[in-house]
């Protein structure tokens, strides 16, 4: 049994979430799928904090493999494939609205950023609406 | 420079809070200082996903270092040392909470686990000061 696979038994829901998508790379992959509209390997690698080929092949697994994202055939381009988050993994939305709130009290938030934040605490519904239809 | 402070210079507020306290085991110390009234390294190293020494002693170090958490001299034991929350720490409620309502939807949460989400859902603010005053 891995280290993993034992925290889970555990049945803490802290724990559960972590081990899903708590490391700091497949949250980032996330990031830039619910707000940055990516949806290519190559959109992830290309990403500002400069994640490795083998982890992201590595967290693209994972997180397909815990049903947070779906992989599908590109239909413009049978070589390709894009990724999409799934229900489990829109649902992850109000965790990372948290986590941008919490650092918007202690770091300095450029004007898109700003943006952002005022958003989520406006109009937190109508935002993961757009979200889910893919118009952010 | 490090790669986590590489990260921390694109500005992203999800790249910083995961920098800060979103590594598994920095989120799981920080869960049971608030959930669990855990305050010595004692305490932390009993939880149920056994944490080895030398990652409690990292990451409380790190926490410490980001302003998460404070270290005391125990009043009562002048060898031993009590941590706390800082209000950054306390702060992190809202993640904390999130992680666990979207867990509480993809697996089966015991009675006691049960009864914490019923009481984020319908008494966040309560139980928010309840957490802040000590009474958790």
């Amino acid at each position: 049994m891995t280290k993993r696979e034992k925290n889970r038994m555990t049945g803490c829901p802290v724990a559960y979430g972590l081990d899903t998508f708590g490391d700091r790379w497949s949250l980032l992959i996330i990031r830039d799928m619910m707000l940055h509209g990516k949806k290519t390997y190559g959109d992830f690698l290309n990403a500002d904090e400069h994640i490795s080929t083998n982890i992201l092949a590595d967290r693209l697994k994972h997180l397909e493999a815990e049903g947070i994202i779906e992989k599908f055939q590109d239909p413009d381009n049978r070589r390709s494939f894009i990724y999409t988050l799934t229900e489990k993994g829109f649902d992850l939305a109000p965790v990372i609205f948290e986590t941008i709130r919490w650092s918007g009290r202690h770091i300095k938030l450029n004007k898109e950023r700003k943006a952002l934040l005022y958003r989520i605490d406006t109009d937190r519904k109508g935002f993961l609406n757009d979200i889910r239809s893919g118009r952010v």
